[in-house]
């Protein structure tokens, strides 16, 4: 604390992300980063803008991205904004869009920046349960509010929500925009922005970070009715002209033009899921069904934090959240598919020389 | 305007940058960038950043980078602050340090970003006029306020204001903040950094945009007690983790690191700017004193306005203020020693076939 901070400053409490070790030789499956690495041509478009052109600044617009972006999910440039990263996009929205007198709605179990996006923006905020088996349940979000927001797939659960229980949150609340976070939905489920046009209050974010191998250079977006993407921009040209710098901009844009790599790097991280929870299930986990780059599994024997620590003391991070309702549960990233062997192999070594030794 | 707008938005005027043209072979003297490229160290960093290793999230503390600038400057690398640009490091700083009761102080004639910043936070301010000589007058910050911010140099006039004049106003306000933003102080003033162990108030930012030639990747820091950056650090969390992908912590951390050709490109373009202020002279111009990477002139018998777009119509790009005060002056900045003759040549071309044909 300190006399020369804001009065915000005093309130927040901070997002803690994933570690990231500097220790290298780890089985890294805690913070649902892709296994394999961006393609070849985001790698040519990056060299290309290693130039001398670097001194000048980049499209304050990001021109050229939105257009290619807006080509590939069969919109209008105006329709997407971009951002640093889908965090920076999610806190413009929840600054542009989601500040209002009524609470927002999320799921109890859920990203857990939304509460720190609501503090830091003094955003009232109702957490919705989510129904016994962790899925959002549509009937439970018809109440006022000013405005709703969810993973789909949740995160960290990796179960999807059907269309037709979107669109009936978005039909319910006509005036009230409905965000929809589909960082992981590459992995099992279908992108909602076809609906864009069909519904003005629906915004749909994603991020470069998960499907398309990005996580280390910070790109996200949002597609929505002009609207809301022009409400977007005025408060990213209130805070920051030029968000995305120039070769975010040109190796984001050849992530979208490689479909080819994108959807082999895409297959072969669910094949490996499901190959993860035949082999989860056959050492006795309970494994929620995911749509995402990770699997939620508890196992009914063993405690999730002990498990946690005996595979850190074999060098395979996973991540475990300390919180009511999931504090027995593991959130295993999907590998490699040697990644993921070497986790069962693991799980089955810790099983046989005794989890509490 | 929209329904699903927060009330933020509505009142929003977002800074307007200047033009970034996609025609090449304009002589562009708008946006004070480096005419000189990046390092070719920085090149070379980059290169080895452009890995398999972008599929991984960036170290979100920025630790190398950090560690490197407490180097160069000789503070703590908890003194130390890094963000998506100078742009957004200001709009953490607004937010967390300069959001209070009492008003803000800047200079009427400044950084245009900074009421757009007010209004983004809700923050009521008061602009203190410049002198006669547009210099700032420390005695007129004489006044009980919430913060003090100004560029130095100034932006867009390039008047320095001496160490002695910012240590007077760092005693007269022990308890509030005073940002020194040093985006252009490479090119011919002292940083106030080594002042920073001395007043916790004072915090300075600056930006790898101008000196170090990197407008396009966008990275900025600020200096300050540690303190104040632990205020910083606290917001950031709360809105975005990870500001700085992986190429621009390696790029950056390479330009701190190649010294040499810093001081030589810095040099060149000290050198320019004085060629260039003495062939304004010779045309009849008044150019204020200038310690930045551009110089703010006026002709006493020519229209500013009219005078850009002769220029313009010349493929040479200036900017000129639609401000009070400062309407007749043109801001130029330093390009190459040949960018340099062809204005001066251009101009004296339009003053020879009449400014107003």
């Amino acid at each position: 604390m300190s006399r020369f901070w804001s009065s915000t400053v005093h309130t927040l409490t901070p997002y803690v992300p994933g570690e990231q070790p500097r220790i290298t030789q780890l089985v890294k499956l805690n913070t649902n980063e892709n296994p394999y690495p961006p393609s070849p041509k985001v790698q040519a478009a990056i060299a290309a803008a290693n130039a001398d052109s670097l001194r000048l600044y980049p499209d304050p617009e990001s021109t050229a991205l939105r257009a290619c972006i807006a080509g590939y999910y069969g919109v209008q440039a105006e329709q997407v904004f971009v951002g640093n990263g889908s965090d920076e996009v999610l806190a413009l929205v929840f600054q542009a869009l989601l500040q209002h007198e009524a609470p927002l709605l999320f799921p109890d179990i859920s990203y857990s920046f939304y509460p720190v996006y609501c503090k830091l923006y003094g955003i009232d905020y109702r957490t919705v349960p989510l129904d016994a088996d962790y899925a959002i349940d549509p009937a439970t979000y018809r109440q006022p509010c000013g405005g709703i927001i969810f993973p789909n797939p949740n995160a960290p659960t990796g179960r999807l929500l059907a269309r037709e229980a979107i669109e009936a949150m978005l039909l319910q609340h006509p005036d009230t925009v409905v965000v929809v976070d589909e960082a992981y939905v590459d992995f099992g489920g279908d992108s909602m922005i076809p609906l864009v046009n069909q519904y003005p209050n629906l915004l749909v974010v994603q991020t470069l970070s998960k499907s398309r191998s990005l996580a280390g250079l910070r790109v996200g977006l949002a597609v929505g009715n002009a609207e809301l993407i022009d409400g977007l921009t005025r408060v990213k040209n209130s805070f920051n002209s030029y968000p995305l710098d120039r070769l975010a901009q040109a190796g984001a844009q050849a992530a979208f033009e490689d479909e080819a790599y994108f959807q082999q790097c895409r297959d072969q991280v669910i094949a490996s899921r499901e190959a993860l929870v035949a082999g989860l299930n056959a050492l006795g986990f309970a494994v929620l069904p995911s749509a995402a780059n990770f699997v939620f599994a508890r196992h009914p024997a063993h405690d999730a934090a002990t498990l946690a620590a005996r595979l850190r003391e074999r060098a395979i991070i996973v991540r475990h959240f300390k919180q009511a309702r999931i504090e027995q549960f593991l959130r295993i990233s999907i590998g490699t598919e040697a990644e993921c062997q070497l986790l069962l192999a693991a799980l089955t070594d810790i099983f046989a020389t005794g989890v509490e030794a």
